[in-house]
């Protein structure tokens, strides 16, 4: 059977909680693996769909408060117990003595702390805001957006020799090549720091130190794979830093949806839970377990297609103890980072040739002979991408 | 029994789905009336709490994508459907050939239209934003949080002479005084208008007309009362208008929540069922019918306190045909707008003696004789409001 999508889109990717068949894709539809979409953990929430169900009554959650003791007032006390309790179980942070600010996914915090961490004194230049290329690809247009007196732009982190106050966005586990970072700018003018650590959860990285930053930035999307619930998290050792940020989600979008935060809570009580109850439970229904399982074998695969095709190299990856897992292990980012053999100038024409859509490395600050791939879509998405990659040669 | 409250908010702030005792207010503790949080309408939803569950299965709405097929493409169908009937049932707004954008509440899209609407050549001035005052109180830090290089807040629109492009946002009814409005910006210039409708419900004021214009937003807070969802939505005629938006949506949030989208459709359902079922329901069951009376009851309380007071004068409305209603009928506002008899010149800070907090003219842009006050608070709140503004001559 062969079921073409739409706009080359997976059909997981309609997802309104009916289980859709597993399509099979014709030789004209696109395999797209140019977003982060993160659907590939959606097969462990099926096994546990019931014990992680959320019922919202009619008259349940209606005030635009959540907690008025906290300085956040808009995050309810079971969201920041949830996230308390799931950083103590994996380990990866220090939360303690550091504000919680909660945001409508991590995108809002990251506009949130370039207010937050800006001059507020009108005579300042704008602050230089950079990153080490290859860089997330929207920290640009997300900085420039509103063309801010507060904040520019300044691009690749390793280039930047201003003596002007700037702030370093650390990607570590980056997107998109997945390397763990440290900041590189060498000035004589102190910098301010912003840790993006969307990807520093077991399945995708061993668990080396529990980071003890001053701004440390979390999101629900990427840990446990529900994006559409736009939740996001940080953790902020300045309390005048954590304030302006919560004035400036209060500003942006009064807070962040209850519904959201009810929901993130259930999801990682259940994985605490699982880990709560280590003995009497199936490896398999430990999540960070299985997802780690499905990124190996998936990088696996990977490996394997690519080699095969002869035309492009991988990123390597140290391999390092994880505290969390108590083992050496390698990485499994969440994107692979493709750079073409020499002879093809533009990785993402040439992919889009073979009925790919990649995100080419012009949009992250580098050379447009990198691509970057998605790795944590649809099975049936890999599978045939996998298919295609290990043709690539033939085509 | 005297239960005192936390920081003088009301109890059922504290929103956690569980049932809360009506308080009664100690002699030391604050009536707050200064914030707007719309809870006044929870007990129509305790009375259909069951038929408005809404139930979340774990592996349900992980995507960021809610419909590929819209340009809206965060937005799940079932959310576009519901806000689409509810306008029709309505009949407040005209909603054919017009695209539908949905935002982490009415203020998220106030910004994304700020972007859309502004020139985006770098090389101009910042375009000017106006409101007639008194003015929400929240417009002018929301347009100037970022210092944009694009937009920035002038003031009253009523002042405004200048020979520059300008968007003037007309809150109709308006927030804080309840008036139904019209632009007001009298320039050799065209301007460019914001219509913010959030008031634009039948509880508040018969519906008029059936508007129709180029920019109208909304929010489910202010319709139904669940501000904690986060939702709201823009009418917008200019599809690069609404391109722009929904690129400012993706890098300011990447969409919204989709567990709020799902529960907002499910309660637009319920009041929409009942308006279709209107001969086999009783009116107690029909949310506009409710709310309406239940708006028009505290009014009639309310003005027979401001009238002992003999400290205030009210603002006063006409009377118009409802055509949603079929009758005639009074607005009656979700705040009022109360200004102090001669002798008082700073309407907050009298109140405060009477233990009352209010928001006082001066964050409107106006005089400071002026206040606003809640009247979609806790219906204990409201009466204990009454009970100390009808004394406040004796004070």
């Amino acid at each position: 059977m062969v079921v073409s999508t739409i706009n080359g889109t997976s059909p997981l990717s309609h997802s309104n909680g009916t289980t859709i068949p597993l399509s099979t894709f014709s030789r004209n539809s696109f395999v797209n693996v140019e977003k982060g979409d993160p659907v590939a953990f959606r097969p462990y929430w099926e096994k546990v769909r019931d014990e992680c169900t959320v019922e919202i009554k009619g008259d349940e959650w209606m005030s635009y408060l959540g907690d008025t003791n906290n300085l956040c007032w808009y995050m309810v006390p079971q969201m920041r117990d949830a996230i308390l309790r799931l950083h103590n179980v994996v380990g990866n942070a220090v939360t303690k003595d550091k504000f919680l600010v909660l945001g409508t996914g991590s995108s809002q915090l990251y506009q949130a702390l370039l207010y937050a961490l800006s001059p507020s004194e009108s005579s300042h230049r704008p602050i230089n805001v950079v990153a080490a290329a290859p860089y997330y690809s929207e920290y640009k247009d997300a900085t420039d957006i509103l063309q801010s007196r507060l904040f520019q732009w300044t691009g690749d982190a390793a280039l930047y020799d201003k003596d002007e106050p700037y702030i370093e966005v650390v990607t570590s586990p980056n997107n998109p090549d997945g390397t763990l970072r440290v900041p590189v700018v060498n000035s004589g003018v102190e910098g301010k720091i912003i840790y993006d650590l969307a990807y520093y959860w077991p399945q995708y990285t061993p668990i080396t130190d529990q980071l003890d930053h001053d701004v440390m930035v979390f999101t629900f999307s990427k840990c446990t794979g529900h994006a559409g619930s736009r939740i996001g998290w940080a953790f902020v050792k300045d309390i005048e830093v954590a304030k302006k940020m919560i004035r400036f989600v209060q500003l942006n979008s009064i807070g962040v949806s209850r519904e959201s935060q009810i929901r993130a809570a259930k999801m990682i009580g259940v994985i605490c839970d699982g880990y709560k109850n280590l003995k009497s439970i199936e490896s398999d229904h430990l999540f960070f377990d299985y997802s780690k399982r499905l990124m190996k074998e998936r990088w696996e695969k990977f490996k394997g297609a690519i080699e095969k095709s002869k035309v492009f190299t991988l990123t390597k990856y140290p391999t390092s103890y994880c505290h969390f897992n108590k083992d050496l292990s390698e990485q499994y980012p969440a994107f692979a980072w493709l750079k073409c053999l020499e002879g093809i100038k533009d990785g993402e024409s040439y992919l889009e040739k073979l009925k790919i859509r990649t995100r080419g490395g012009g949009r992250f600050g580098v050379d447009a002979k990198y691509v970057r791939v998605s790795m944590i879509g649809t099975e049936d998405e890999f599978i045939e991408l996998c298919t295609r990659l290990s043709n690539a040669k033939r085509e």
